[in-house]
């Protein structure tokens, strides 16, 4: 595909100690910077594994608050010369025509709470930030317990880029019956989310209400803020939840369960949608 | 101490599904925002486990090349008013008299690389962009692979809240010998990494000759940077490394081993020390 590295995966030399084998080269995971611009002005830059970038971008401003719906946006391109070293790793927003984007949000939301208090900034300042912009979740699906543990195990199973590499996140979406709707992988565990949520917003399918975020890394607010901001009712995480995603989701009546494991989970949020 | 979060971890109510027992509390790791101002400037907002939060300050700007040491600090404090809420996550550096510092070498070095090509960014300039402030590693220790394994063998059996949480990251910093010199847990695996550095500031023990970094996350280009900032010549991740940390390991003649576990590891960069 585009770069030749739309797997994500590339080689390196390896020398390995104390396994049986030994090999001299290693799959491994592609880590690049992607420079997402609107209107032609830098706004992050964020390391990723190149792939799906155009749904990494939607995804990021639709969970930022930028954008509303893909309908704000004109459009989403690679720009540079094609060939030219780097071309790939800066990309470019346009407002559709008539739409004014609002970039300095995602400034304001990072930012906002400092001028509400002389030298404050906490953690319900951030939620507070939120629910400012986004309703808590009024989604009445409910979930069995067995059918959050399938959901972990196949995006487990599905990580194919894991699979060869060990150096990636991974990031499902799942219908309540626990079938598989889209996976996407990435080194940043919130770029492989921003993913997901980009490929939901391209085919206007947000908010995402009677879906299940599964993530393979840790549940933290920003995973949390992701999913509120998509209208995803349940998240379910293979390994630990914060303090401050637990706060977030029980704030915005999302459903939070972590360690996700070998049948079992801890539910710390929204527990009222699972049986 | 300070917030009476200082452990780093605090109790949120869970519903147990699947497990023998059923705890309605459940210890989980803190996550709070804190905003690091530079004169009362803010640079950056990072999400982190509340404790050593100085540390954690000093090592991001050595890290970021924003100061060359503790000696261009004047003070490092937590401002606001004491049992304000959100009191703790702000702290602001002040320069030492007759020194200025550079706050816009962070933004630089993150969007440095833009006005060096019409629209480029790409991996190979990051690696320039850090070469062209710190020298290649010139350190002729020399490690068994034995001991790195016992290193990171260690370090998890140190992660006093991961053992608690299973939620946080841990940086650890051993000698040639494998003794654990110092150790911090948080959320974020480059905090972890910035409060050992910060730690060395502190101690005027930068760069760190003969040292050893040993992390318990994957091995990204940041974490790579941050040790190279800090002249670690050695690096052992329990997880993956990135192909960009790989190929700024290569190019600063720093030591890269990850899949450091169960006594075998791959080594990706600077093999020449290891034994």
């Amino acid at each position: 595909m585009r770069s030749g590295k739309a797997a994500g995966l590339t080689q390196r030399p390896a020398a390995r100690f104390g396994a049986a084998g030994r090999s001299d080269v290693d799959d491994v995971a592609v880590e690049e910077p992607l420079e997402i611009r609107v209107a032609g002005d830098p706004l992050a830059i964020t390391m990723r594994t190149p792939g799906d970038d155009r749904e990494l971008t939607l995804g990021f401003l639709y969970a930022e608050g930028v954008i509303a719906s893909v309908d704000d946006v004109g459009s989403v391109a690679h720009c540079g010369r094609l060939g030219e070293e780097g071309f790939g790793n800066v990309i470019d927003v346009l407002p559709a025509p008539g739409t004014a984007l609002a970039p300095e949000r995602v400034q304001g939301a990072r930012r906002g709470t400092v001028v509400s208090a002389a030298c404050g900034i906490c953690g319900r300042l951030s939620i507070d930030d939120l629910a400012a912009r986004c309703a808590p979740i009024d989604d009445p699906s409910t979930i069995a317990a067995s059918t959050l543990s399938r959901v972990v195990t196949e995006l487990r199973r599905e990580q194919r880029v894991f699979a060869r590499t060990g150096g990636v996140h991974a990031a499902g979406l799942f219908d309540l019956a626990g079938q598989l709707l889209v996976l996407r992988e990435d080194i940043g565990r919130h770029n492989a989310v921003d993913k997901v949520v980009g490929h939901l917003a391209f085919g206007r399918a947000l908010p995402a209400r009677g879906r299940i975020l599964a993530v393979s890394g840790r549940a933290s607010f920003e995973i949390v803020q992701k999913a509120v901001a998509a209208g995803i009712p349940i998240v379910a995480s293979v390994s630990a939840a914060s303090s401050l995603a637990i706060d977030l989701a029980a704030r915005m009546n999302l459903t939070l369960a972590a360690f996700v494991r070998d049948g079992s989970m801890n539910v710390y949020a929204g527990g009222a949608r699972v049986s």
